[in-house]
């Protein structure tokens, strides 16, 4: 036994015990005829006292020679400390020390061991095990493993069962690149990482097992996002026999479990709005709503602005405002800084309108040379907007109109702190298109994945307008983030082979990716559903945090690679023969 | 909702209540005026009724065109069952139905969905989701879950933290063959799939975690022997600031744990054997130790045995005997039986010795020309055997003897029901050999890996006699089974590097393959030590059983294919061209 105690765990109680320690050297202060050192563990700090009159030569001089990071085991007695320290939780003790023994020593780490380090993140990422010696980030790595097991203790208790699925599937041209894994022992053919277990879980409900989960790792070879991660943890799960109405209050259920054992919030029910509100309102599939400035369509229904002379109103499909409470006191320069803000590429708006309703109760615009104080009036009615506040005005394009609009809300509401880590607003989104449009192929793909239902009497929809088939699909929303999505699924031959026709593949392609799938179809497939959620991004809002590479373990940087490890990294060609590969880079 | 109750739930109490229910069909029994139908689902079995006097005629008609495994929603009242069921939980009453939904047809499955089935392993293998609806293989899913949730809890009530470490790693040449997964962003390189987290969960012990577990996937590209899995499940574990007798009591604690709250058996305390007298005594080094038939042998210590003129004898470096009790009157037919067992090619031996302690006082053997009763008496008497016993004798070189041996041992404890599957030997084997010799490449390996520390005081004996070198390495041995295995881990820079020097690294590919962990040896390692039980077998054995398939949701046949799903398979081209490789099978 290297240790009697940790160092989170003595107390008055405990003085005149011999106790035994073992730990990091956190800090040393030598005054000569005493040494103090500070222990650390994932515990806690003890407090250990070397003094000339108590503790050998030799083991105060030992201690004189200690550098911070070194691994020391000390025996000695716990002793009242002089001075407490009443922000530790053993800061009433101190260790007289009478034994040291070095355990292993320590360069100097690359960077501060401290809750505030100096170092970068890159140079944290590579020495990512002395990162996880401060408090901040073990802290983020035992609240994750604790939100798991909660999310485990629950679903058991519901009945859930985990069956664990493969990881060495097929691959399917569907949906995000695979990553892919050459087989060995069957030439020229290659296994994938699943995206998802989706198909594997249907195929359990078709099996019988009725409520499944799974804390899954999931794998997708994107081209990496900021704060995208090759490998994610998906809280995956399905159940048979059940209706969208199931599946929503079961999960809401989990959530609210959630909300409650670790943070302590207790949350009634959850709101709903359709996908068509949730645009409507935020331009957004997953709004924020802890917080107001809805959107408030200025153009008359179901037409456009009459014409002012005002040419960006006079042509745009949606006029749109925002009321920002209490700003109409915005400088010029603050001001100016949102127009700059939407003018960034990445939110490519071309201007922005604001009006202030003023203390006085006249209202002032940016275009007042096009519309009267009656009309801004109108308008601020419209909006609710009050004395003292700032409405801010886009037009354009609808969707895109929108998507900027919500952007410039999201980034007022950051800026007036109204994104509180402590307040948690979830919201389901229901409703969701069946398809999505892409640019990219200029053709419908599902917006979900191909096993999503539509709506009863839906399918019909499908050869005259397919952008307006609503499927069987849900997000649960916390906090602006998508945490969770699901949906019904088709559960019979023909809808699904329907729907893969649909999705341009022919008979052939189907029958080769999900001919499993649709033969077990034929086999009495029930009715079933379910709901994944990103456990990754899950952990790191309860933890009232944004970055989820912060509450993993071992993350990888924004082009794949493991800097810490070194990989990916080339292999033998020995390796490579045995794979039937052959390494070909096009100049 | 389609049902109020699940199919396992009503009882005599619930008589008169109105029910909607869902299931499959298990079977019909149609008599004209009334039909039977068995209704199924993962909780249990329900009989409706359906009769020509209180049931519509169009439901009655549907009825009678239901078939197998087709899925249905059904509404009625629940009656008391005419002639009860005592063996099924339900069986006080049935319902009485007055509407009938078919949800999905099915068409007859490929082999009956009973508890005894008709269908090949092949055909289930290839259906495996109709294979599921079969209880005896729900229930050993469920039985897995059951496991893993109480592993889980038992570790962290324990204080261990579940840490997900990366699955996208780097490839290692030592040890077993790595599945690879090429790099699209990063040409011409690879990932590697962990064969287990070992260097992840030693670099979280250098991190301070103090006590990790992960329930985790490995991945090991081996010509499969029977019953291996490309893929299989760890407990993967690891503490700080331990000895091996910390880890052997916390795991022991978790054995004992898993043993009481699974089987109800509880264990007071683990016996513990060093590998050398595992190797002596049965030899082998996952001795079952359920039944005795202990090796006993006859060579005198130290020497070899007094030339007799029995050739085999005469020259072997051990002869050794098991001693089988109450088997004297084995018939010729029998004992031949056991000669050709071990004259199979997977054993190899060339004979086998019988001593046979009749009735009657005297002995027989089947080398009496050489060896009369006073020497059958002494080595009766060195082996404890009693009148009515049967001594079986193997004679060669000693480490192919004790290994046929113990195939015999094992053969005959099966043939004579020593091996029971409710009684449950837990065995330590301690004091493994650091290194073993592998024949094929003539130079020694690690025997459990490069991490794995030698015993105090033994380093020096690396260079004049390596094959002694005993490491800190410990099995946990269940029922003849390796369950679990692991080691104190080397903690400082030198060892690593003189250990990876001996096992033939160059210093550069040391640095290479391992340069991070040795860095972070320079940074305060504290000593740390660990294990990992294979969950799969564990399972398996806990559960009754033989074959961790059974135990696995979705298996892969012996080649690694998954034929559900018909996996691995040929990529595109494109894909191919997009990870800079090409497919290249020498004839």
């Amino acid at each position: 036994m290297y240790r009697t105690h940790n160092n989170g765990q003595l107390r008055a109680a405990d003085i005149n015990k011999e106790v035994t320690l073992a730990g990091w050297v956190q800090k040393t202060r030598d005054k000569g005829f005493m040494v103090w050192v500070d222990l650390r563990d994932r515990y806690g700090i003890t407090q250990l006292i070397f003094d000339e009159e108590r503790t050998s030569k030799e083991v105060i001089e030992k201690a004189t020679k200690l550098g911070r990071e070194f691994v020391i085991q000390v025996k000695g007695t716990v002793i009242e400390r002089e001075s407490k320290n009443p922000n530790m939780p053993t800061g009433d003790v101190e260790i007289l020390v009478s034994e040291l023994n070095i355990l292993n020593e320590s360069l100097t780490p690359p960077f501060t061991i401290e809750d505030e380090t100096d170092g970068g993140e890159d140079l944290r990422m590579k020495y990512r095990y002395l990162d996880i010696r401060r408090k901040p980030v073990r802290e983020n790595l035992i609240f994750r493993s604790k939100v798991a097991m909660a999310v485990r203790n629950y679903l058991s208790k519901e009945g859930f069962i985990e069956v664990e699925t493969p990881y060495l599937i097929k691959s399917t041209p569907e949906g995000a690149r695979d990553f892919v894994v050459p087989s060995r022992m069957n030439e020229g053919q290659f296994y994938a990482l699943p995206q998802s277990p989706q198909t594997f879980k249907q195929l359990l409900m078709v099996g019988g097992l009725d409520k499944y989960f799974q804390i899954v790792k999931c794998f997708r070879d994107e081209d990496l996002r900021a704060d995208r991660q090759p490998e994610f943890t998906q809280i995956d799960c399905e159940m048979a026999f059940v209706e969208q109405e199931d599946i929503l209050n079961a999960f809401e259920g989990l959530t609210k479990h959630l909300l409650k054992e670790i943070n302590g919030v207790e949350i009634s029910e959850f709101p709903r709005m359709t996908y068509d509100d949730a645009m409507a309102k935020y331009g957004n599939d997953k709004p924020d709503i802890r917080f107001g400035m809805e959107f408030c369509p200025l153009t008359p229904q179901g037409g456009i602005f009459e014409p002012k002379g005002f040419g960006v109103f006079d042509t745009a499909e949606l006029v749109v405002a925002i009321n920002v409470e209490g700003c109409a006191e915005y400088s010029r320069k603050q001001i100016d800084a949102l127009v700059d803000y939407v003018k960034r590429p990445q939110i490519g708006a071309t201007g922005l309108i604001w009006v202030k309703y003023n203390a006085d109760g006249t209202l002032k615009s940016s275009i007042d040379k096009f519309f009267g104080e009656e009309t801004l009036k109108e308008w601020a009615e419209k909006c609710n907007a009050k004395i003292g506040d700032l409405m801010l005005i886009m037009a354009g394009e609808k969707n895109k109109t929108r998507t900027q609009l919500s952007a410039l809300r999201m980034h007022l509401a950051e800026q007036l702190g109204l994104r509180k880590n402590d307040e948690f607003a979830p919201l389901w989104v229901v409703d969701f298109p069946l398809l999505e449009w892409d640019e990219e192929t200029n053709r419908y793909h599902a917006m979900h994945h191909p096993f999503t239902s539509p709506k009863p009497g839906q399918l019909e929809l499908l050869d005259t307008n397919p952008g307006e088939v609503k499927a069987n699909a849900y997000d649960l929303v916390l906090n602006g983030n998508e945490i969770g999505g699901g949906s019904i699924r088709i559960h019979d031959k023909k809808t699904q082979a329907l729907m893969f026709d649909y999705l341009g593949f022919t008979p052939e392609e189907a029958k080769a990716q999900f001919g499993f799938l649709m033969d077990a179809f034929q086999y009495g497939a029930p009715p079933h559903g379910g709901i994944a959620f990103g456990l990754d991004r899950l952990v790191a809002i309860l933890g009232g945090q944004e970055t989820i590479r912060d509450f993993i373990a071992f993350p990888k940087n924004n082009s794949g690679r493991d800097v810490m490890i070194d990989a990916p990294a080339p292999i033998d060609e020995k390796q490579l023969e045995e794979l039937h590969l052959k390494v070909e880079i096009k100049k």
